[in-house]
């Protein structure tokens, strides 16, 4: 086990800062390319991490610091970032993004005032018990499942370009 | 095929900044991790970064320019920046890296003052005859292919601390 919060917080607290950095500004060719029908591009990324700093994150650790593990977490569905998505640029959703982590991080500084909180438990639909630290490590590793798929789905874009130095470049060739 | 120089070079300006927020001031367990041994970690990372930027991209794209195919790629050593490395702080080794990019990024742009250069031709040791464009969107997808590899080895941190949240996270389950 390695995890510790404030070394959790320096992740998430760099992402959306990298995230600004990397995409704004991107010519609309590495915007929106994707991986094939059904696949987000990058700027559905960065709507699918607005919407878990809405949905997901914050809202579980609040139900298991008052429900315990007395009943499931509530539904939370993965692709509503999908549907009515607001015409917005790729730099207003980066700040979006960077505004409610912002928030979210010192919430969650103030709510787990005491390290004894992260062994709370509560209930995942589909997992049955789960405690409050294995939550905020899955919040930091989904972070950077999303910063890999971003760069991933960017370099697919050149997987003709690079010609035969495919053989070196692994990334080419997961999906 | 998508290439194109421009493009390719937003991609090549960011990189350094964007690893500067991600990496700068982070804890020694995430920048000393690795995925085992024979594997790099963050700080490693960045050195081969350097290291390509000194002996790899540039010096192949002048050769391009220079010789043509006449003769083989001299030889580059993929490794050669685990040996004698000096000691310095994560954060003068980003700077170092953002400097030569800036530097080399500048070069590129006035050693390719037209397009039909992009169509040139090397000699590569393994591969025989490739073109300059070639060499240029690898470099792009060498910087993608190293951001996923940081964001990656450091997810591999927490593999067991996200507990049965593992099962969602692909990137956990990559080597």
């Amino acid at each position: 086990m390695n995890f510790k919060l404030e070394e959790a917080i320096e992740v998430l607290e760099r992402t959306p800062q990298t995230l600004a950095i990397f995409c704004s500004g991107l010519s609309e060719g590495w915007l929106q390319c994707n991986e094939g029908e059904g696949t987000w591009n990058v700027s559905e990324v960065i709507d699918h991490l607005i919407e878990g700093e809405k949905n997901n994150w914050m809202p579980r650790l609040k139900f298991i610091l008052q429900e315990g593990e007395s009943q499931p977490f509530p539904a939370f569905d993965r692709f509503s970032h999908l549907q009515d998505k607001p015409v917005t640029t790729i730099e207003q959703k980066l700040l979006e993004f960077k505004n409610i982590r912002m928030q979210n991080v010192a919430e969650l500084r103030k709510l787990l005032d005491s390290e004894t909180k992260l062994e709370l438990t509560g209930y995942h639909p589909a997992f049955g018990v789960v405690k409050l630290r294995e939550l905020i490590a899955t919040w930091t590793v989904h972070d950077m499942t999303h910063m890999s798929q971003i760069v991933r789905v960017m370099a697919q874009r050149y997987k003709t370009d690079v010609g035969p130095w495919i053989e070196y470049l692994g990334i080419l060739k997961k999906g």
